[in-house]
């Protein structure tokens, strides 16, 4: 390594540290900052912003940038310093567009709102919420505003959490996958399943332990990890040492903690497979959240609802709950497709729709074509458009989700995306390791974990989904594989062709 | 308030949120984080100090802090905006002279020291601590070296944890002390004490809502505050409205969680009475150690330890533990004076001695009379000589304290300095509240609470020790009130003239 990258590389690490900081500072907020702490939290959070966002796109860097650039001598485009440069370059591009000060706003906002939400949301009272939406979206209009390149105010959000995806390509791909889970879900709907097995009375100290067990058959290490509870569960990681995982509890449902805690282990997964080489860089967190979503997704559904695992997990269902649950039923059970309110909770069918609800909601709300006044009679007209409910109050609506509250606006997209991506990987693992799914079934997980480390998790942020998925899958995001994958479970399932 | 001042308190306001991020870091590194993130842990951390640092001693604020100060236009050395301008040049002058790469050393090697004694700890593994012992003596005289001006290193250490005290002025104190404790250990040392009641099993979960509940009678607000366990217990703030306190448990005696709890919960306190107007600037926080130890001991021993809360605490003993305990014999059991290893679970008359043990030892390792190899046998045999106890393993021995882990060389004195505060304020509240034996007894705590805040709390890092107290009690620090307190409870819970 030359001096010149090894100084640019000195100055990425001290702002991965200020970053993880501030994920501190967040994950902290989360699951255990008492409420009156707020304040000084959003300040402490929006000064680390400014003074990182300072750092970043000084000059300095620029001309470190620069130097390091001329000093790679046709290293290949997927060695660890080109990457390094390439994708830190491409940061800084966008970044030095931005002032520090918008950039400390968002921060700020997004910390306030998000304490604001929690309390709007427990009494389902939008109109508290309604100020601090307003100003997260003022400031998302004004950071879109730093930009003249995009051709809509929506697609440089978007480009935050999908590098390179435009809102014109997610419209079709939603369209697609609507036109096939539409008749996918009209025809599972009508048919009944039994899925008592999984509401009861289930305490919550046993499905602690039962969650925990499970995580830790997926590669959960308490010496780097921990899970705690959360309002709305995330997972996060302070570098690949220190992963962090929330859930939360019901306790007439289990359903809820069991698969949401595969779900974040699945992200968590992602983080803690970063090649050590790329740890205190900007590589060492991945950055496409449609692959993020789709380590989760894999987990939760393929994995977690799959017949395989089905057979791994019924016997410790029954241990935890003193009950008795057999593979098939519990299979079924957790397969059941039916219209609900809540997107965490949602089958696998109707979760795509809940994702078109809000990718459509908040393109109204950028441009403007929809009043913050006006979303929880938009949110729940659409809903009863989409789903055939309604909405009995806005805490099981429109206040539901954390991400507009805290500035994430341009995000939800890439939850669905995170499906098609699994659906694609899903079908590329099943190739590559022939035995998985008898792997599976008898509990053995490091066979997908270490193929998703090998070909996702290890890169980190050095490719874009959009190079990512030819390279493993040979093929860009697609509609195909998620819905073939759907239409062999769910044909199985109800006995049906579908 | 003028434009300039206003400059130099949003300059002082960021650096204020930069020490709330690192003071989160270090309480989620005690309390919550895995142990294999301690890495990652400990460059966020030098980060944070190199940036606040430079941020700190640039000639920048320097000329900030002179262009306040011009414009201060005869302001009251006790207004906020005087204060401020001494207080932040006492710390510009003082910070001005470490060079930032060393502070941020400093704080990477506090964090790495702490996740390795707790591991030495654990083990009882004074070899594994060495490096680190060793690595935080030389970065601590390498920082006493940036300053000439004192008498000698040691006092530059010591100065940052109480400012303007010198090690003479301490020695003298301590000899002076204990030459008090000394005769009074003796004679009740060998008086029996029935202390059988605090020892048992105590069913953690029944601890916990003990403390709580005592907690919260001194103004522990669960909108504000939280209670965690930690190896060695604390208390951080981030803000008044963000206090956090820890402690630890152990089933067969309750004493330690209970009076711990009671301890760090007068820290709290402290913190959380800081005067609104104080808030994020460097007054929002309480600077000298010893009247922050004043304030924990008092709770913990004067109020919680005394004859009158015991009339409080017995009943509620009682119902946690089903037990029956009465005041007296509850009152007569936490003072049974006696030699034992553990300095936080010592009484309150050995406690000073385990002070000038550790006092005379960080000298001694400081000036290299000592070596870090040669230390577990020095302490053992000072132990011995003062206690005339033998150690039985380091980690009831040198190893039970975390403070030279964490870099922290020169704090200790302020300790056995807070009980001498806490006895002057003790005399003095009972002056200005005639009833407040009545009041605490009756469960009353607000009246002491609020004499506190409005005598100590509130005036933040606006005056050190050496002028509040003289505000307050009409003396500098001394020893005779303590003493004298010392002495009556002693002659009552022994029945006998000291």
């Amino acid at each position: 390594m030359t001096d010149r990258i090894e100084e640019l590389r000195e100055r990425l690490a001290e702002l991965v540290d200020l970053r993880n900081a501030a994920q501190v500072l967040s994950w902290d907020q989360q699951t255990m900052m008492p409420p009156r702490g707020a304040p000084a939290r959003a300040e402490a959070l929006a000064t680390l912003e400014r003074i990182s966002h300072e750092m970043f796109v000084s000059a300095d860097t620029g001309r470190m940038l620069d130097a390091a650039a001329a000093e790679l001598n046709g290293a290949s485009e997927e060695s660890d310093d080109a990457s390094l440069v390439r994708v830190a370059r491409r940061h800084w591009d966008k970044a030095r567009r931005v002032p520090s000060d918008l950039a400390a706003d968002l921060a700020r906002a997004g910390s306030l709102g998000q304490e604001v939400w929690v309390e709007a949301r427990k009494r389902s009272d939008f109109s508290m919420f309604v100020p601090y939406l307003t100003r997260n979206l003022e400031l998302a209009r004004r950071y879109a505003d730093c930009f003249d390149e995009f051709d809509c105010p929506y697609d440089v959000l978007l480009d935050d959490y999908e590098p390179g995806m435009k809102s014109t390509e997610v419209a079709r791909l939603f369209d697609e996958l609507k036109s096939e889970l539409v008749p996918l879900i009209a025809t599972a709907s009508e048919r009944p399943i039994d899925d008592s097995i999984l509401h009861g009375n289930f305490p919550i100290e046993r499905q602690r332990r039962l969650a925990r067990s499970v995580v830790e058959l997926m590669g959960f290490d308490p010496q780097s990890w921990r899970i705690d509870d959360a309002v709305h569960p995330f997972a996060t990681s302070f570098g690949s040492s220190d992963v962090r995982i929330t859930t939360r509890w019901d306790e007439t449902y289990f359903g809820s903690s069991l698969y949401g805690a595969m779900h974040e282990c699945g992200h968590g997964l992602y983080e803690a497979g970063i090649a050590d080489s790329l740890q205190r860089t900007p590589l060492g967190h991945a950055e496409s959240l449609g692959l993020h979503e789709s380590q989760s997704r894999l987990w939760e559904n393929m994995v977690g609802r799959g017949r395989p695992f089905s057979g791994v997990l019924a016997p410790m269902v029954s241990a935890a709950f003193d009950v008795s649950v057999d593979p098939e039923s519990l299979y079924r059970a957790v397969n059941k497709i039916r219209s609900s309110f809540i997107r965490v909770e949602a089958d696998e069918a109707t979760y795509g729709l809940h994702i078109v609800l809000r990718f459509e909601l908040e393109q109204a709300l950028i441009d403007q074509r929809l009043s913050v006044s006006d979303l929880p009679e938009a949110w729940n007209a659409r809903f009863y458009e989409a789903f055939g409910l309604e909405v009995p109050d806005d805490r099981r609506g429109v206040l539901q989700d954390v991400h507009w509250s805290a500035g994430l606006i341009g995000y939800f997209p890439t939850y669905a995306m995170g499906n098609l991506i699994a659906g694609q990987l899903w079908e590329r693992a099943h190739l590559d390791v022939p035995d998985l799914d008898e792997r599976i079934a008898a509990g053995e997980l490091p066979p997908l974990r270490e193929w998703l480390r090998e070909n996702v998790h290890k890169h980190g942020a050095k490719f874009p989904a959009s190079e990512l998925l030819p390279r493993v899958v040979g093929s860009p995001i697609a509609v195909g594989p998620f819905v073939n994958y759907l239409k062999g479970k769910l044909s199985a399932v109800y006995d049906v062709e579908l």
